[in-house]
């Protein structure tokens, strides 16, 4: 992908990626920008400009070809390949990152969570062990982690992503309400739950007088 | 607030919600267009004009009263009220959004969640209790809810939602990776976390060739 690629584009990426794993599932073999931007609620122009920017592909009159186009799109997602991720916290949300299905089906693999509750320790969820958040810095000495997910109490969150980054983590997928300060090398996704419910009521409130 | 206000504009809002009460809860009382743009990561004139579109609050070498400002936009975002909720689906997903804190805490009260597994029928997630899905249409026709959160598995998503919609609900807070059909007076906020891991893996990927 070359040059500058837009904060929208980008965000519109995977949405790419599951509409063309659907159409794989559902024996389609090539689309068109038409076909496309109907399914994606975007104009037939708008997915031109946005795969060109992915760098180009399909054909005049001929459309687009999902599974390369898919596969490509997964290569510029960077889920081409395995990422190896560790939870920090056992509470509701880490385990529930812990029990889904659809990280490991592409490619996000918990190999661990940490937890401060005693009682948790050596226990496991899904196929993942609990283990003591004292322990991180001896386990990421030995083992490889690719992104750490965040899910402590909000009081904790900034303490402990300062720990992960001082011991090599990278990349942070953070659940926790707070705007973490963060080293410039490393990188942050924030999933703040509770402002789409905010914005969900703004949108109810405000549908009418649009 | 009066006329149109940008999609960006109302996804920062939740964040200035957030921040502002941080700041109460520090024990500041005002603080000018400078100090929040530092607090949020933009300028002060990006502050001064998002401030504006929500109405305009604020006097010159006074800055903003926090308190006010916090409830004001509080309003904007229909939180300051009561949202009664319930949730479609009581797996990992629906279980840690009916017990989180957070969420109560900001008047949105889970009542019930819904499943299709009989062995949890009649039990409770914290304090709500887990019901038949098939009860659904009853339940609706004597309760008030404002919000469905959609927590079911992907395959049922819409045909749940259908169900939703023709008995009433108006807002549905999506979990499933879907993009749902749904009627044009309906409202509905998308939780695709699968879509948060792609958009780290994607930005640990480029990160050095931004």
């Amino acid at each position: 992908m070359a040059g500058y690629v837009s904060e929208a584009v980008i965000r519109r990426l995977p949405g790419y990626y599951r509409h063309l794993k659907e159409l794989e599932s559902e024996g389609v073999m090539q689309i068109s920008s038409q076909g496309m931007g109907e399914r994606m609620k975007l104009t037939a122009s708008q997915i031109r400009q946005d795969i060109n920017c992915f760098g180009g592909f399909g054909r005049q009159g001929y459309g687009y070809n999902v599974t390369e186009l898919r596969e490509h799109i997964g290569r510029i997602l960077g889920i081409d390949r395995m990422h190896r991720m560790i939870i920090m916290g056992a509470g509701n949300i880490g385990r529930a990152v812990a029990l889904s299905d659809s990280f490991p089906a592409n490619g996000f693999q918990v190999i661990a969570l940490f937890d401060t509750d005693p009682q948790k320790f050596g226990s496991t969820i899904g196929s993942s062990p609990v283990k003591d958040l004292e322990s991180i810095e001896a386990f990421l000495a030995v083992q490889s982690v690719d992104i750490a997910v965040l899910a402590v109490p909000t009081a904790t969150a900034q303490a402990v992503a300062n720990r992960l980054w001082d011991n090599g983590i990278r990349a942070i997928w953070n659940f926790a309400p707070v705007d973490l300060k963060h080293p410039r090398e490393t990188t942050v996704v924030n999933v703040h739950l509770e402002e789409g419910l905010e914005i969900l009521s703004f949108k109810m409130k405000h549908k009418n007088n649009a």
